[in-house]
């Protein structure tokens, strides 16, 4: 990997990874074919206990976003409340009041999915179609998020890498980049196997940390985070989806110079890959440290809304 | 049911049907309560082919919102675009392009929960709670749905009574109130029992109604729903949650003169009920038709917006 | 004027009334330069009474908007209310409690003036710039409508041709078309006259219409305004700016077969003209109808939102 | 001046300082009563030169907002752009393509006016109304800003006290408490008088401050501004209104302890008078220490916002 060449590095690795056609030339979900009604089911044999964890952190104004490229925390206001309803403003008949609200929010201002739309390879979207032809003003026309409605539920695993390799404090540094032997080390060690249609999570600790020491430049800044070089093993294994913990999901700063989000660059346009990121898989990761079980059945079910290139998302683990 | 007396009809519900107090003092889950790890282990197993299901109904400007107390449809609108980025806009290294979005709407205005603080009975919130100390301009200070991010997955029951009671149209009429007679005759004529911690779904025909027709006044016009005289078999079933394919769950024009929407007031202030409304049952109701079997795996996570009373949410079912 | 070729008689008229280049190569202001000092003199010894008058509809939901193009009525909430100060929520001391609210709107709304940026012809915006270099997802990066903030205050002209050819009504019906004959004929009845520099504001009576009627199609649908034909008087005369009290400024149904705006097309990307829309002259007509003064000092401010194509805006007049 | 007891200071200035009732029962515009016709025709022929200047702040996401009791920048987004118009995806005859923008912001993010429900004395709203009945979830039902609409454009006044006060910088150190001496030397030293009717514009030279050193706290921390004893002077001179070039008008920290914008208590609900926060008399300020003339044409009108308690403004200086 030459750290001097990022364009030269994306651009092998796009080839060699590239699903382009694998599926159909109007496909919309990319990776999401991996999971199937055989990997439901085996997911949902993964229900032993009935315990439930959401892997969502909170939506509301104290939350990371900074403003950069005017991705905001949400705005959440009330059209009615209790105290207009006790004071008599509501006009309504037998002593019925109601409190109603409305929230303005960037896709991804929170626990998230990126959807295809999201990233392009040289004006390229997923599947080879032009970007310009796929999300306009109108939104994504072609691979809006709302295609993958129904589809998101399967195996979950997760890949505690910050208690791995965390060197005993569960939390991995900012700048660390993850490689595929830590991959692959932590599921051995976990005594977990990850294959095609998973959802994979990795927990890097970095949230547990900001949530004690503040947001800090959690979003956009240092992080820890997937090596570029993990590409292969993405593709590999095909796995349905990955997410972590982190704002960016790979590390930060990126591994080249003067680059930006390069394997985002490799794995959405190219392999058709789903990313989850900002997600919180603490709760769910004590859990499992708890119990060994470091799998599970896992919906994580974006919102259908039409044209969008992200979606909010609230994922339930069950194991 | 004197017609003419709403407030005593909702007075005596209310009291016979009350879970003040139930499961503690600061209860902020309601009949959620009900929906425990057993139940979850009984929904899992379940899943025994792997289809899944959305529940969803699109988050878009086509929806049925028409401005009611501020009731819009949502909108979305791009931040970045791969117009932006093909033109070569973004100021990214490398040939990387992205695009964002933002999104504006009611919590309410398609596929959703209501939260407990959603409406109140004399200025009484869930749990006997002085209304205007639960939700202010800052949110629902108590009940948000933020509380029940983690736990609303389980066994779904879809009762089909528009193809029950329908006349071999599959679709209740406007107006038409579904008593607790049909409600159990459809279960049993589906082959399905309906009981405690149980989320269940009643599909009344009325969407694909106006899927066909057009919206017209779905949105707070007539339409089929529950009888409010359904409220005991709501309490006595100790069921976790129920949701319809209409705009308000109860049946409108409400069965009482001068009233609006009675059984809210019963439900879901006093007895804690997790009430869904504009879900979109048809294609797991087709499905179930098909099949015969009625009743499997269901997922709707709400969105943990802090001091929501309401939130979209993507259900999905998995048979 | 060969209603078949509307592409045709646009291109004669774009070429014939172009400003491109008249102030310089990078102007951002158009036929606002027209507006000088002198003509800001000359306005304002104009108020002689003292009496002002606003010339905008309001902003909130009972607007004309229906959601063409993703076009709604404002959505305003508060954060903070009287009711909750008064039942103690606020956490202020010394008794002091406070109301803050938030607004959600697409500029176009109510009462407006189209931004240089808002229209193209062919792919070019205003001076000749490449569309797609003027206005991205960033917003209008050349001629946003903050560059007018300080300038748009001078003499203001109305000329009430829903009063002069109104045939007794005070309004023009839907599909009239106002010729250049009858701007010039309502100006001499009105003993007034229009020329370099000055704000035009003609009223056809469509509001009034509406608001006594309801909106009906007013956002979008046929309307009176101005005839394709008039684009030569507004190049000659030099005025600074017009607006209506129509939605779309020119007639409608436009006068060519399948058009859109063709007006638009001519006077805003290659005159530089600023337009204003949906304004309310109602209150003034009245007062220029009762002591024949149809000449005032007027103030028309856009808000200076950096890279809009367009600004709400409250027109003062004063007499 | 306790400065240990602000309640007792507030409840005392408000008694000396009402003006309840004092121009009708049903007055929705407090101060503004005081800007009359003489007035203006006395503001218009202070128009001389014809030079206009905006006194707005720009409105966009490099604002000084900061999230708290969530008022934050706004956010700025296109519906359509040059891109799309150019790339073909508008649908649009004949060559014409179009922009078009949302915006979505606190009312008080930028330049603004309070309106009169902004601000409540224990409870109570100017002209001694509950606040409770006055402003709920549905707006200020009573004194919204569009009330105000037609009448704010008259005589205005600049007291440049950073140029007069500041030690030759032209800009007051934060926490310097501006008194009423120095207001009425300001004037002196200036060659202006400040009577009935004027729209005063104190500026204290901190926004020049936070333009060259980054915005730092100017939203909320300290700042020069006015100080609470020169309430009796903002009676006395009974001018229609005032504003400043900083985030609360008057000085932060204020001078009581444990106090929060006491003359804001004292002036909105039991003055009436009309306050302007966040605007930029700078441009302005140069061209009267060039000319020394510091009296001008004001119009600052707000936008007709139904039920708003304050408006974005851009207030436009002719002189």
């Amino acid at each position: 990997m030459n750290r001097h060449d990022p364009e030269g590095a994306i651009a092998e690795s796009a080839k060699a990874y590239s699903n382009w056609g694998r599926w159909s030339a109007d496909d919309v979900l990319g990776t999401l074919n991996f999971l199937d009604e055989a990997k439901r089911r085996e997911g949902a044999a993964l229900v032993r206990r009935g315990a439930s964890f959401s892997l969502s952190q909170s939506f509301d104004m104290d939350g990371p976003q900074n403003g950069w490229r005017r991705r905001t925390n949400p705005v959440h206001t009330m059209l009615d409340t209790g105290t207009d309803a006790v004071l008599g403003h509501q006009g309504f008949p037998h002593g019925i009041g109601g409190a109603d609200d409305v929230i303005s929010m960037p896709l991804q201002c929170s626990t998230q999915w990126d959807g295809l739309g999201h990233i392009f390879d040289h004006g390229m979207a997923w599947n080879g179609r032009p970007a310009e032809h796929v999300v306009t003003s109108a939104g994504d026309l072609v691979t809006g998020v709302e295609h993958m409605a129904p589809y998101v539920a399967g195996r979950g695993v997760l890949l505690d890498v910050g208690r791995f390799a965390g060197g005993g404090t569960g939390e991995l540094p900012d700048g660390f980049a993850i490689t595929e032997e830590q991959l692959t080390a932590t599921a051995q060690a976990q005594g977990v196997t990850v294959g095609r249609g998973d959802i994979v999570v990795v927990r890097t600790g970095q949230l547990t940390r900001v949530r004690r020491d503040g947001w800090g430049e959690y979003a956009g800044g240092p992080a820890p985070g997937l090596s570029f070089t993990t590409a292969g093993w993405l593709h590999r294994t095909e796995i349905a989806a990955i997410a972590t913990d982190t704002w960016g999901f790979e590390v930060r700063p990126n591994e080249f110079e003067a680059s930006f989000q390069p394997l985002h660059q490799v794995v959405i346009p190219n392999m058709g890959l789903l990313v989850g990121e900002l997600w919180d898989p603490d709760a769910l990761a004590e859990d499992c440290a708890r119990d060994g079980v470091y799998e599970f059945w896992l919906t994580a079910a974006p919102l259908p809304i039409t044209g969008a290139v992200g979606s909010p998302v609230n994922p339930i683990a069950v194991k």
